[in-house]
This record gives structure tokens, C-alpha cells and sequence, in this order.
């Protein structure tokens, strides 16, 4: 199976990139992917041993020019690992991204003047062909793992599919360039993962499409640290019938996504996706804000600070605070890699659109209302054992389920 | 429906009698409880409203005598609030508790010199005769919320009833004050719930005795805190296929347990409860030790703090910690209060030995394998779904759905 | 003694002195000061057995009204305590204060429409004629507890007296209201403690005039929390030779501080006085910033969570984090009576303009460039057992003692 | 200068002496040692580029064979780094050290069967001689890195020189290692430097022997993790009048050093160097423990978890937490260095004893009763400043000059 990446020159691509070549030739465990795992084991998913990479960024070239510099910084992989697989990397070439949409932040990292004289229909079709290239006719994925970008126009959630192609045809700049490539994708039939904040195929009009060609979705925002902590965490308070008063969050880091992030524009996106998963988990909202700030000292790590305030028994106060310290591309990698193989198989048993099931690898699940971390791996397993049929995966109401801090008719 | 707590001057009996005298007065909110949550609604589970209270402790009396003192240290409730219930305090009267098997630390507590002539054969009847005054025919349940007792002598595991009976007959000093308390509770034909992590009814021969006379059985040690964080957490640790390579915790507190705990006896038979959590959630036993030290600043609060290294893609290590600042006393009480609603109704349903569905609330949890917290309660609501029928809750293979870190083969 | 507090109905103000009354009455143990310890033991400081308390605020009237609503939040004293001392806290008039230049977030809080009619001098004759009255020719001092204001306009740090007095005479809005009172206090012939980050009298014009007039003045900005703990723990990097790459801080809280910072305006004077002091600690500005977020279920307690990542032999990296848990009024009011204490003796000398020695008690310190908590102690102990001569305490240069990160010449 | 170090293959020895030659080859940068920082500017020190090593271990040889094994677990240095500086490490060859009193827990690491067989005299005589060989009348002064003996049986510290020199005839078996070490170095007339709790040169007898010798003598248990934040940090509740009620810390490690203090022999000297730490710097003893837990996947770094309960205005409860994460190895490296080059300035100087001056870099400072850190880097720069004369450094009472929490006499 082939993966093609938006964004491939990020520290989370060349990551996942580089860990798969050393893993293929033994030069590293593989370690950290789920669908390794006992459940998946009867599933025909594509082999690791079979993975091929290539993808687009905003220079082209080819991904041994910037491997080494990118992964100092995460700082996971022993130098002579990165060295023994140069060769490999010297073959990935890197295709000419879009910087339609991702706003000043973005623009900023570009070298040089951005070129934004490609018109939105052009850049689509370039992208669709660059894709069809890079498939071959062989079963191919693609990932959104580009920066994120500010907050869409709330006007492009009520278009529909019509709407959409009138938008392009007039080149209409609030059109994104992760719902470009979304377009690009399923145009050239091959399941969309949106890993990022950014609407990709989030829109009406692009679900509307991939449903019509047949193409699978999953998205939106990776679930690597603080959220994945809390939505394991905050049904705890609610399974004891404790009262969250107030959850802060702040989370410092370091990279190009920390910097991207401290736009107030893009930042904006990623805190969106950030706050929901409390009232989802818990049926109603603390008080409290979700900070990110830019920290360079801290290079690829991310560190993540908590304190929450509880109520219980008689009304008493009580507190808890987690210190989380990861590395986000360390995280996010096999995650990239356990959804590849999944939708990859989704679109093998012919399923179109959002997958709910997959709704455990993010922040903002799309297809599926639930955000509890346990009740989505349950759904997983249950999509997983039913073959992969799309089982209309845990839309039951959780409200029914969650204990919400009210009493009881007596 | 009447709740005979074993210990009944400790904090946690205490703070569950107070702030319930003061819900049914309209004095305090009633907070906490999972019972008066919407999935319970439907169940005929006694009202709060009808709740009385009575039990033994070492020394008799009546709980308006010691109810200051013990709730200073806790501050949940305000003075005026342990004012106002006063008189009902001075109704609820103490009986004359047994020492035997308590170990050296309990015997500390006792005034004076303990008096340890009674033979184990005239506690239990003792003890039978003053929970049938007690209860008087109507509806209730015994709970042991003692101090905690040494390790039990392994060799009682391996008794039928036959040898238990035979032991008693030989006045065993082996046999703990816990188990004798249980036994009079079913020979009193009272559903009995073991918060504490003494043996209590978890001897097989009891268990025997219990279904034999139909009475339901709920155990063993409350999972209020350091462990209910880490069966919500290490759940997650899995479900990203993260290798959790070591877990290590420390416990400070500063009331009467902390002081019986610092005793090595007694505090082995904690560890124990709490060491084996780990392994049932995640699949293999991560290195680390959990340590309990006597923090006298603390009063009635505990304080824990949990460090877990853990290792992802590529081998990467990655660390979290957190820090858990909660009451003993109110964590506990209102799982006393749901408990005994829950067991009650279990009894009116016939159900007989451990309730394997009531495992959510325990450490050590009594006729479930199931320790994941998030499972627990999946496995609640389906017994209350099924109108309480003893449904085999959860005892599906774990194995088959956490993802130990192994490799798929492949 | 007599201490006028300006915003007395504030958690600062009435914990202050609410805990003064119930140790002079000897209701509380007198905890926390420390002009009570050893070093001060021969000093001839104002008995706290003398002090009495009197002020304004934005709605006049007597401090019993406000002292039960106030001093729940905070937590410090049983009900009790405050009902005893209630007829005295009847007896504490509370005059009118001014809301000019306070700010939007200040004037917020005024009840009704704010009345800002009043010029300039008529405040500052109003004022002055109020702690006239008050202190009725015995010792007296001023302290200002008003809620932060915005930064003043840069161009007042030019003007000289003359300039200052001209604005006043034009009515000139920039002037903001702390300044107004300190111009009062001064012209009282009042010493002066400014415990906010409010401009107050540290305007060189208002320095120049205390000095003339032979007034003492302390300030600015009471080093109660996270500075505190940074200008302790700070130098320990120095003096190991560890680099501090980045310190990053973030602060939640809940009063009516919290509310008031949560306006950027206010925001902007805090972390202004916030920030300085890493640099004068360690002679570099590590990376990072400082938050305040307001956080409304702490009520006045404060929780601060700094994140330090430094490096050391070979350029090895390593971190560490600490998470203070205050309660601001409560760490603050002692500070209010030893600088009442300290500044009189200093007036009784004859000292007059910023005092130096007292910037132990400042996250900016006037009148002396140490910031290095141990130092300033150090200082002033000079200036205690010089008695109280101002010897020019600490005016070394900190970049001798401090080892900066450069190499020696080799 | 040539330093001779006593268990030559440890981390902290190993990390020193790379760092050293990768720095004198400009292959690292030299941080992290405060002898290079401008107040020692103009001391006649040793220079870093002519710092050669030498020293003993358990199994003799040359340190090439273990430091690649060593510097993994410490991660300091880049392999590249430490290849280029092997031929060098070939060169540094380690002599046979003794086994003698190192307690179980050591003998349980040395490969094979320990040889007991050398009385105390020929291992004194044996390291003298290999001492004189090594230095070959250059300046020299020797190290102990070795692991941590068990606390030395009480009656040593009764001993004069003339009892040490009997029991040395009489092959006294409680006479540990580490004093044969310091008796070997006094001896050669070499200074001696303790980085250990064991006893070494802290014995009366050995101390009577440094003076009448003339050999300068530092010591005792490198201060570079928990005990270096506690000795900067308790001093500031001190300055704040803050009553400290309880201190609790946790350390976990992973190294051999963990290992050998999980021998509850051993880590009764730590704990004990660890303890007394507050009282000096407080005034008062506060309740509360200090662990020390062997955590095997940490590797060489080292996690200390500090919990602070302290008492304010009116006798409020507050708390404080830190969490310090660092590298043993790489935080004891430049304090040798220090060390060594500074006591090698002392014995230029005719400095004889304890140098009470460098009591900065120990948990349990010889020569000086002072522990607060600030004060005693203040007692380092007059140390410098006089140059280097012994100026009875510190010796002031520091009752009179930390704020003990008792009250002014009134």
C-alpha cells in the first residue's frame, strides 16, 4: 500500500517515514501501532513490510534533504538509523504543495515569495494527477499532515456540492487548501485522512462527493497528548458522580507547529478542537480555558499541564493535575500508519464517507458524536468484529450512558 | 432500608451518616452519589430519604460522642451542619466490636487493654444477635469499614466450609475479625460489602456459606483514589499500543489509616490491593513500586503522586506524572451509600454470593476478573439494563480486547 | 499604629485586618510575620497590640458589611472568629475613594454609573484631608490594595515635579488614581507602601516630592506567589552553572484579581512587573512567557505551575516543574503589617524616598536593583542591625556575584 | 593537574572525564562548571585543557572497555563524541580497588568472588603507592565516586588517631573502604575529596591526621538534585515567615547507584545525609519522610517529587510540589571539577582540614555548619575574594539570622 503525505517534510511525516524504512529492514522495533494488536490480527490489513511513502510540501526536492535536521529534533531515532536508510529517502520525491488558504503563518514558513497564482481549479487538478501518478493503480491513501490553518469561513458549512463547484469555478479564496486536496483526493478515488485542525473534507460538500464516489473519510485532528488524556480521564469524575467545576489546560511546544500555533488565527482552530471533548464526555462544561503557547526551548516535545477542580460528598472540594511529556511526532506516527491500514481496508469492503469507527485516533471525530476514549475503542473493536460493516458505530446517546451530575427523580 | 457499618467512628462511616442525616434534612446538597444518576432511575432502589444507620466500633457509645472530632479533620461539612443532626447522632448507638486478628496496629487504637478472651464462636453469635436487633426485620446490609488487617495466612484460601467451621469449633486465631463479621452477616441472612482490603467474606468457604444461604456478597477495598485514576488511565496507555515500561506511586496520608497503614503488617495487605490493577488493565506488570507513608500534616486528605515512563514508536520514551489531592472520607462515603442501595436491590432480585457487576467500586473487585474502570461501568449498566439478573457481567477474556504490546503475527 | 488602607473592603484588606483584631483579642495564633522573628527582636517597631485600621474603597460605608462575604472565599478563618470581632469591624469607617484611571475592568466593579467628576486636585484634597483626619497627628501609614491598573502612559517617567504639578492644575487624565493617592499620602506627610503594580509613587516626580517632604516610600507590587518562589529558586541555577533555557509560568485565579487581569489592559501592568525579574535573577532572560488566566472556581486561592528546562555539563538537558498552591490574601496581609512596621521605623529615622532595604517584599523592588530574594533578606538584615540607617543596601553589582553562563577568559 | 577518582568506571566519573577530553578537544562546549564563571575569574586555577585522569574500580583495566556501556544509560553525549576521544581512554588505566566495608549490597556488583583476603594496612599501603605513582609529584588530588558504604558503626567517631592507627593493626573489619582511601590519600599528601555519604575522611582520627599533615580535605555527598532545590527553596519559607508543618520527597532512579540503595544497609547513610538538610535551614524539623525507590527505567536520570504543606496568616493551610528531573551523572560532573581545581588552590595555599568553604557542593558539608545555599555560595565568594585564606567561613549563628517561627519577646 502506498501513503501519500500533505506536508511530508514535518517532523510527524518524516517520522512515521523514516521509522517504517528502519522497521522494514530491521533496524528498529516496531512498536506503538494498534492494529498490531492481538484484535486486529484476523483483519487482511496491508502488511508494514509493503508500506510506500511519497507526498507534496511547500518545496519540493526529495526527503533525505531535510531528514536529518528534522529529526534532530524529536530526537527519537539513532543517528545511524537515519543514515542507513538515505538511500530510500533520496527516492521519496517531494511534489509542490498549495498555499491557498493556510493563512499568514503558513505563508511565512514558505522560502521565498509565495506563489499564489495557481487558480483553485488548477491547483485541484495538478494535485489530482500528481496523486493518479503516485498510485499507480496500486491501493493508495492520503494524509493531511500540513500546518494547521485558520479557522474556515462558517459560510462553507451550509454549502452543498453545487455550491462548492460554483465557489472553485469562481476561484473563491475561503476555499482552504486541505479541502483542495480533500477535492483532489476523492476525485482521484483515494481515501482522505485529515490528521489536522484544517476543514479538509469536514465540509458538507466534500462528505457529499466522497459519498457519491465511493470514497471513505476519517478525520479530523490527531489525538495525541493533553485531549487523549483528558477523554481517557474526564469519564472517570463522571463514572463517580463528581462534579468537575473547572479543568485548565495549558500546553507548551516547541516546533513549526508551535509556532504556526502561536498565530492567533491558526491557533484559534486547534483550540476549537480542543474544547469540546470535556462536555462531550462529561454532559456539561467546566469552566476553564485550553492555552497553547510557544516554547522553542522544548524543540519537538510538548508538554502539557492540567489542574482540575472537583466536587464531591456534602459539596467538598477536591483537585488533581497531570504533567504529560511527550513527543508529538512520536505520538502521532504509528497513529498515520494505523489509519492508512484501516480506511485502506474500509475502502476494500466498499464503505464511503465519514468513518465513524475510526473516531478513536482524534479530537474532532467525524461520523460519530462519541469522544470518550474507551467507548470509541469499543466501537472500533465492534466495527472490527463485525468485518468492518459500517455498524452505524456508537450513536447511541450518550447521555444515556454518562452519568450527568443531576439527581434522580424522587 | 438500615446500614450496620463495622467501624463506625471512623471518617469514612462518620462522613457517610452526617452528610446523609443532612440530605434528609435539606441541609446539603446530595452530591456524589452514581445512584441518582439517570441510568439508575428506573431501578426500585431505596430511597435516601429512608436511610437509617447503625454499626460497632472498638469502643460503644454513640456516634454524637466522637462525630466532631472526626469530621474536624476531614472539613466537608460546616459546624453548623454537624450541629443541626446533633440529636440524631446521640440515637444511633454503638456497639461493642471484636479485636481478634486486627494485628498490632488496631490493637494500638484500642483503649486500655484489649480484650481478646471472647472465642471466635461467641463474637460471631454475638455479633449475629445484635445485627438481628438491629435490622428487626426490615431491609439491611452490613458494611465493614474497619481499619485494615494484616495479610490473611494463606492457608485459609484452600478451606471448604466444612474446615472453616471446624476452625471456629478450634477457635483458630488465624481466622480475622473481618470474616467473622461477614460470617455473622450471612448467618444474619444480611447482604454484607467489604470496603476495606481485610480477607472479610473473600474466604472460599464463606463464599460457599453465602450462596448456600442466599445472601449477596459485594468486596473488596474501595477504589476511591490513586487506583481508580490509574484504572481510568491505564486503560489509555493500551488503547494507544503505548508500552508502559514502568509506573511507580507514592501515597501520603495523615488520619488513622495512614497511621495503621505505616504498620509493615498491615500495609502489605494495601500493596497487595493495589498492586495487581496494573497488570489486569494493560496485560503485563510494568516495573515501579506504590508506596504508602503516615504524613501527619495531611489530617484526613491524601495526596498521591504517580510517575509513568512509557515508550512509543521507534522506542521512544515519553513520561507523564499526576498528582491526585483528594478526602478519603468523602471520596468513600457516597460509594457506601450506592453500594448498599445496589446490594439490597440484588438481594430483593435473590442474587446470591459476590456481585461481580458491583466490581466498579472496589480495588480488588469479587467475582469479576475485570479491573479497567471504563469496562466496570459498561459492565454495571448492563446488569441494571438487565433489571439486575445476574448476568456472568464481563467475564469475557480481557486478553482478547486490551492490545498487549505484542506483535500481530504476520 | 494606624494603617489606611486604600481598597479596604478587598481579600488583601480584610484578611489583614480581620486577623489583627482576632489576635490582638487573641482568638488566632499571630502567625506569618516577619517582624516577629529574631532579627527584629530589638528593633522599637509599633506593637501589633496597637494597630488600628481605617480607609476607602469604591463604595463607602463600615467593613462589617462585606467582611462574611469577603473572607469566604478566602478561607482562613473559622465563622466564629469573624462574628467576634464584627462590633469592632463596625466601628471601621470606610471612606469614598477615586475611580480615575483605574481603568474599564476597575470601573466595572463601581456599582452603578462611576462618578468621575472630580478634577484632580479636588481628589488629592479630598484625600489628604481624609488621612488627616484619620490619623489625628499619631503615627499613621498609607497602604495601597487597590486592584491593578492599567500601565500608565510612558510619558509620566519624565516629568519632574514641576511638570507633575502642571498636569494636575490641566487635569490631565493620564494621571491614574494611585498616583493621586499617593500625592496625598505624601502631602499628609504619610509614608507610602504601594502593594499593587499600579504606577502609585513611583513616578520620579513623586519620589522627588517624598524626598523633599522627608516621607518614606515602599513599594511595588507584593512579592506573594510565583515571583516569590522564582526569585528563591532562580539564583540555585546560577550558583550550579546550569543554563535555564526557557521558564515558562502559568497562573490561575479566582477573585476579583483574576477578574480585573483578565481585562489585557490591567494584564499588561502585572506581567510587566512579573517579568524582570529572571533576568535580574540569573543576569540572562531565559525563554517564556508568563500567564494569568482567570479562573473563578478557586475563589481567592491561586494555583501557579512554572515549567523550567535548563542545561548543563556537555550541553545535557534537563527540566523541572513545581505547582504552588496559595492563598493570595492570606500570604499577603502578614506582608501589609511588617511593611507598616518597618516603613514607620524608617520615618521615625527621618528616612524619606523609596526605601531600599524593604524591596524583599516586591516583585519590583524601588530603590534597589536586587531581585535575588536571599540578597535582598541579606540586605535587609544590614539595614536592621545598622538600625535602619539607610546604608544603601545591595546597590553591588549583582553581575559580580552572579555567575553568569559565559566562560572565564582562558 | 591529575585527579584520581575512586570508582573510575562509574557514571558520574565516566561522564567527568569524557566531557573533559571532548571539551579539551573542542568537541563539546565546557558548561556547567561555576569555576569558569567570573567571580573565580582571577584565582590562579588549574586549567581545564591540563586536567588528566586516573584512578581504581572493582575490576582493574582501562576505561575505554565500559564507557560506551556507561554513557548510554546517561545519554550526555553524542557516540560520535565519545569514539573520538577512545584512543584517550585507552591510555587511562584503572588499578584493583578494595572491597572492605562496602557492605553487601557493593560486594553483590563485583564480578566473581570479592577478595577479603588484603588486611587494612597492605590496602592502605597498596592505593598509597598507586597514588604516588600516579600523581609523580604533579599536583593531584584524589575523588571517592565510589558506591555508598553503609553508615560506619558509631564508635568510629569516638576514635582518635591513636585508636585509628590500633584497630588499623588490628585489621579492624568496621574501618570502611572509604576511610582506607582517605588514609591512603592523606598519606601520599594528596587532597581529598568525598562526593560520597560514606565516611572517608570525615572520622576525627582522620581529620587530626589531614591537619598534622597538612592535606586539605572536602566533603561529604555531592548536593545536585533534591537536596540542592531544598537548600535553595526552604530558606525562602524561612524569609516569609511560613511555618513549614511537613516536607515529604520521593526520589526514584535507575542506575547502580539505585540498586545499591535499595539496600536498606546503604540507603540509611543517604537518607540519613538527606534528613538534616531542613532543620539547618529552617530552624525546626517539619514532619515528613525522604524515599529513595530503585526504578530500573530510568536509566540514569533521576525524578525527585517534593510535597510541601505550609502554614501562613491566622494558621491557613497552603501547599507547594515540584518535580525535579535530571541527570545525576551530568549533574555531578563539573562539580568535580570544581571541586578538584579549588581544593588543589586551598593546598597551594597551605590550607589544611576541611575546607569549610566548599560546603556549597555537599549534602552534608565538612568544616561548616551552614546548609542554606545562598549563604553558603556567599561564603564561597568571600572565600575567593580573601583569596582563598581560610577565613572561617560561615561560622555565624545562623539562629540569629533565619527567622525561627517563635514570636518577638513583647
Amino acid at each position: 500500500m502506498k501513503i501519500w503525505i500533505i506536508g511530508l517534510r514535518g517532523t510527524t511525516a518524516t517520522t512515521a517515514t523514516v521509522g517504517t524504512l528502519a522497521a522494514q529492514r530491521g533496524l528498529l522495533p516496531l512498536e506503538g501501532l494498534l492494529t498490531e494488536t492481538a484484535p486486529f490480527g484476523a483483519l487482511p490489513l496491508a502488511e508494514v513490510q509493503t508500506l510506500e511513502f511519497g507526498g507534496c510540501d511547500l518545496s519540493p526536492g526529495h526527503l533525505a534533504g531535510t531528514a536529518h535536521a528534522t529529526l534532530a529534533a524529536v530526537g527519537a531515532f539513532p543517528t545511524a538509523v537515519v543514515e542507513a536508510v538515505m538511500p530510500e529517502l533520496e527516492r521519496i520525491s517531494i511534489t509542490r504543495g498549495t498555499l491557498r488558504g493556510g493563512g499568514r503563518a503558513v505563508e511565512a514558513l514558505a522560502e521565498g515569495e509565495p506563489d499564489l497564482s495557481e487558480s483553485a481549479r488548477e491547483a485541484i487538478d495538478r494535485i489530482t494527477s500528481d496523486l493518479q501518478g503516485f498510485a499507480a493503480g496500486a491501493p493508495a491513501v492520503v494524509v493531511n499532515l500540513a500546518s494547521t490553518e485558520p479557522l474556515t469561513d462558517p459560510a462553507l458549512a451550509s454549502w452543498d456540492l453545487a455550491a462548492l463547484e460554483q465557489a472553485l469555478d469562481a476561484d473563491d479564496s475561503r476555499i482552504p487548501a486541505s479541502s483542495l486536496y480533500a477535492y483532489a483526493a476523492v476525485q482521484a478515488r483515494l481515501p482522505y485522512i485529515n490528521f489536522t485542525p484544517s476543514a479538509g473534507a469536514s465540509l458538507p460538500a466534500l462528505i457529499e462527493l466522497a459519498r457519491e464516489t465511493g470514497v471513505p473519510l476519517a478525520g479530523r485532528d490527531g489525538k495525541t497528548g493533553e485531549t487523549l488524556v483528558k477523554t481517557a480521564l474526564a469519564p472517570m469524575f463522571a463514572i463517580r458522580a463528581l462534579t468537575v467545576e473547572g479543568w485548565y489546560g495549558t500546553n507548551i511546544l516547541g516546533n513549526t507547529d508551535g509556532q504556526v500555533l502561536a498565530d492567533p488565527e491558526n491557533r484559534a482552530s486547534k483550540i476549537t478542537s480542543k474544547q469540546g471533548v470535556l462536555e462531550a464526555c462529561l454532559g456539561y462544561s467546566p469552566e476553564g480555558d485550553v492555552r497553547i503557547d510557544y516554547f522553542p526551548p522544548l524543540a519537538d516535545h510538548k508538554v502539557a499541564w492540567n489542574f482540575i477542580q472537583f466536587r464531591g460528598w456534602g459539596g467538598h472540594r477536591m483537585r488533581m493535575q497531570f504533567t504529560w511529556e511527550g513527543t508529538d511526532a512520536v505520538l502521532a506516527a504509528p497513529l498515520v500508519l494505523d489509519l492508512a491500514r484501516l480506511i485502506n481496508f474500509a475502502w476494500q469492503r466498499g464503505e464511503a464517507g465519514p468513518i465513524g469507527a475510526l473516531g478513536l485516533f482524534f479530537k474532532t471525530p467525524e461520523g460519530s458524536p462519541e469522544m470518550n476514549l474507551h467507548r470509541q475503542y469499543e466501537a472500533l473493536l465492534r466495527w472490527v468484529e463485525a468485518g468492518g460493516q459500517q455498524a452505524e458505530p456508537a450513536l447511541e446517546d450518550p447521555a444515556l450512558r454518562l452519568p450527568a451530575p443531576q439527581r434522580r427523580a424522587s
